[in-house]
Parts: structure tokens; sequence; C-alpha cells
């Protein structure tokens, strides 16, 4: 019966980009749609280019809504597998306590499950890319924020009401900047790609000469990571510097990681993860002089392997698990 | 048949005291043998005094070893339950991949078990204590230094090598003082009853005027976190204020427990736990400033119930679990 397999509409829904996918259950992807998320709409908005990607998504692998099994959503922010409500989310304003999962169900007449972005992309390097096989381990993410997921014993770490694993909001440095969570010193607020980005429009404002700006159009305020990255590769001092600082930061994180969890993988994913070497190296340094030595010897890093692709995959992936326990463990 | 109720050796090892019971499946502790630990011997002499501490509280009970089913055992610094191995210990100076599980079975000819001692401490609570039915929850123990536990889902938080759950050892100020763990500013290094007398010798050596020292003999020296408490109960100044910021970085800490773990609830004891809300407080208010307010609203700090029996009753109940466990589960 070849057609049997049983088919996911991964939804992978972030603060800026929206990604659906028709996924089988060896986690390929026999569609993709890509579209903006006009988050300024509000929930309601948001929604409806959601369903509109999903039509998509469904009509790009030519199959009929018929043979997709079951919805899986990945979403930012706080949200609860067991209820399926988004308690909010930093990158999605306006949104409050929506039932995501039941406003899709709804719509789209499907079995539909909630998992948080971080949580997804955990799922999806477990299942299909660099994680599998690993029962314990961590994932984080190194974007804009620095995000995660953590799975023990093969299961994601959900805490009583599904907001564990904010790794990005712990405390490395008690009076270090503002977060916009509202605390300070937080490790996103470090060692993210803003905080790096932010960290260099600061020294040049004061006046650092750098190539940085030369990548900026000039403009200190286009200043980001990527331009840091391009002076730093162009051997700028300055922008090596800055990223050497952002690489101490992030190496603090993965060590308390080390020290809490004693993973036997860290896999680091996100679009700073891409810097490679100049990032990482240093960053596992610090980690390495920083954790119990032990630990760390346990630990091996590896990069993420999916991409952009891990959070719909992990979503599909969470929706594939969560049929096979219903269809092994009667509700109620 | 009265007497079929199994009845478990517990023993808890600490860097300066050995405790002993033979403990009912209730938790009952039929007998209580308590002992200095002569860590200055290392393992031989330290191994010697569990074994005579072992027999006098299997003495006390009035029992034959016979009527003991198992032995749990909890022990300081990094022990793997699936080895049975202390790998080191920072209380224990010597140890170093001591098999202490397997020598104490061969010892009594007793299944035993080996646990660290936060968990233990956890275990106890979970079973016995203050956090019966809280599946998620983090077990802190506050004292010389910060130890503990984390239950998810009913179940010890291990990692891959019996490592996990070191939050003493979190990074919170990344430019703080040194700790023994080789790391700078770690929770221990900062909000333990150590860090407290350390930074009230500092301010005293500098000349600040406080009544602290008439609680320790005019000395220097003999300044300790109990004698800052009886200061503060007399209203010095001083004394408060320290206290006020050890609570601060004590809540620093426990903010990041809410943001990574989302646990329902935080049991805390330890020696210093005894200061109560003239500590308590002041670090739950700045958790709450600190962590994500969603988070902060689902925990509940409690203190723990069973004072200085809480390890020796969670490695009993471990080795009830385990027993438990080899009934259902063939070996191998």
């Amino acid at each position: 019966m070849p057609n049997r397999d049983p088919l996911i509409l991964g939804i992978d829904l972030g603060g800026t980009k929206i990604l659906t996918s028709i996924i089988n259950s060896k986690g390929e992807m026999l569609s993709r749609d890509h579209s903006f998320t006009p988050a300024a709409k509000g929930p309601e908005g948001v929604i409806q280019a959601i369903l509109a990607s999903a039509d998509r998504a469904i009509e790009g692998a030519s199959i009929a809504i018929d043979r997709v099994s079951a919805v899986g959503v990945g979403a930012p922010g706080l949200a609860d597998p067991k209820t399926g409500i988004l308690f909010t989310s930093p990158n999605l304003p306006g949104w409050e306590d929506v039932p995501l999962r039941d406003i899709i169900q709804e719509k789209l007449k499907k079995n539909t499950f909630l998992i948080n972005d971080g949580n997804a992309g955990a799922l999806g390097e477990y299942y299909f890319g660099a994680a599998k096989g690993a029962a314990h381990f961590v994932y984080v993410t190194i974007s804009t924020g620095i995000g995660g997921g953590i799975v023990i014993d093969g299961k994601i770490l959900n805490g009583c009401k599904g907001m564990a694993g904010e790794i990005g909001h712990m405390t490395i440095a008690d009076e270090g900047p503002p977060c916009h969570c509202g605390n300070q010193g937080c490790w996103e607020a470090l060692a993210s790609g803003t905080a790096l980005a932010k960290a260099a429009q600061k020294r040049i404002e004061m006046g650092a000469g750098t190539a940085i700006l030369g990548f900026a159009d000039g403009k200190i305020a286009n200043v980001t990571a990527q331009t840091v990255q391009a002076a730093a590769e162009k051997g700028d001092p300055l922008a090596n510097q800055l990223i050497l600082k952002t690489a101490y930061y992030f190496g603090v994180g993965l060590a308390n990681l080390v020290n809490i969890f004693n993973p036997q993988m860290i896999v680091i994913g996100g679009g700073l993860s891409n810097m490679g070497d100049r990032l990482l190296m240093p960053a596992y340094g610090v980690a390495e002089k920083r954790a119990f030595n032990r630990a760390y010897r346990t630990v091996r890093f590896v990069r993420a392997a999916l991409g952009r692709n891990s959070g719909v995959l992990g979503a599909a992936a969470f929706a594939f698990e969560e049929m096979k326990r219903a269809t092994f463990e009667p509700e109620g």
C-alpha cells in the first residue's frame, strides 16, 4: 500500500516567517511553503496567513487534505502542549492566551498538536537530524535570540505548564544589560546576534575604527551580526574582538548547560552558528574552562543538521509521536 | 505478617558527617546513628567508619542484618547511579573513581544503590516530605554550598553519566568570585553560607562597624553564617545588609530554575534555609522580578520538611524504588 505512509502538515510559525510543509514519517518534505508573518495584523491576520500557507503546502504536495493525518504546529513563546494554548510570545505582539491548537484544528478538521519552537527544533534534530539516537541532549539555537529545547530520556522537558527550556533567559551576569523579557544579564542579552550587533553599534558610535560600517552601507543602524561577521572575515580587529566576546558569553551559558544537564550532546543551530569555528571554537574553550571537567568530557558539541527546517520537521515529529501515543493510550 | 515490611539501611555520607538509619517503606526511621566523617583518612578510613555506623544502626533497630533488604547510599560529589562509582567529591579529599556501591555491597552482602546527596535529598522530600505528589520540582539545599536535585515526571534528572543537577555551579555572575570548582561566579560562590561568611569577614577586615564579631568571640575567623544571622536578629545593620545581598543572589539563581524547569514547586532545605523569611522572602521577590511572570506564577516555594534526614531517607527511597524496578524489569 504505497500511499498509506501517514503525512503530517507541519507548521513553523516564527515572528518573521511562516514555513509549512507536508512531511512523511521519514522526515521527507513533499512540499515547502515559505511566507512572511504579518505579525502586525495580530492573531487573526497571522492565523489567516497560516491557513493560506497550509493550502499552498497541500497543493504543492499534490495531495488532497484527506491524506493529511495530523497537523503539528511550532510557535514562538510560551506554548503549552497539553492545553494547546500559546500563552504569550515576545515576537508576536498582541498574542495572549490564544488557543492556537484548537483554532487550527477547527479550521482544518485535523488532529492538531502545538509545541514551542525551540522544542520543535530539538525534536526535529532528534528524529531526523544531528541528535538521532541521543537520549540526553540540549538543542541551542543562537540567532536574534537564544532558544532551545531539552531532551531527557528521549522526551522533551516541558515542565509543569509547558514553559520549561527557556535557556536563553538564564541569568549569566546578574548586573548585565537589560533583556526584553524584563530580566537583565540573560544569556540571550549577551550572546545573541542582537547582542553582537548592539555591541558593534555602540563601539562605532563611540568612534572605534572598524571596517564593519563598510559592510553596512555606512549606516550604524544597518550594522548586524552578519556585517560584523563579514568584517571579521576580512580581518577587522574590532569585529573579531566583538565575536570573541560573544563567544565568551556563549561559552559561559554552555558551561551552565553542561553542569545542569550532563548531556551527551549539545546541538547548536540558528543563524549565528553559521559563523562556525570563529564563534564556536572559542565558546567551547570557555565552556571547557568553566564546566565540571568530568561532565565536559561526556558532552559532544555538534552543529544542527536541518538548518531552517528543524522547526517544521520537529513540529511534524511531535504530531507523529502524539498520534502514536494516542493509539496506545486511551484518553482521559 | 507484621515483620515483612522491607527494611532499608540508609547511609548519608557527608563531607563532615555520616548518618545511617534503618528505614521502613513508610519512611519511618527505626534507628539513627550519627558520627563524624574521618575525611582525612581517605576512602579506606571513611568506608570503615560507614560500616561501623551501619553496625550500630542495625543494632539500634534491634534487628539482624538479615532483615535488611537493601542498602541506599547518598554521597557528595559526582556519583553515578548506573555504575555505582563516586567519580570525585569536593568534600572528600582523595576520592577519585571509588566504586563505593560495590565496596559496600561486598562488605554487607546486600544489594546496594548509590546516589548523589542532592538527588537523595530531593527523593527524600518527594517520597516522605514537602514534595509528596509533586511530579516536577527542584530541591535546593543551601548551606555551606548549594546543591540539589531535579525531579521531572517523578524521576531524578541524572543526565547521561549521573552528573546532572549541579545547580550550585551554574554561573550567575560571569565575573564573580572564584568557586572551589574552578569556575567563577557560581551560584554557590555567591549565595551559600560560606559566601555569606566570607563577605562578612571581608567587611569586618575593612573596618566595618558591626555586632557580628561579638557573636564570634571577637575573632574574624570565627565569623560564620550563623554569627551573621545572630547579629541580624539583634538588628545589626551590616548583618542585615549582608543577608539581603545573599538573598539577592539566591533569588537570581531561583529565577534561573523557574525559567529553565518551569517547576510546580521549589523545595528549599539546608542549614541556611533556617534563617527563614529574613533570607527567603527577599529571595522570592528577586526571583519574581527576574523570572518569566507566567512561569513564576506556576511555582510554589516551600521549605523542606525532613531537615537533616532528607538525604538518608532519600537514599533509602532510592533503594526501595530500584528494588521495585528490579522486580518488574529483568536485568540485562
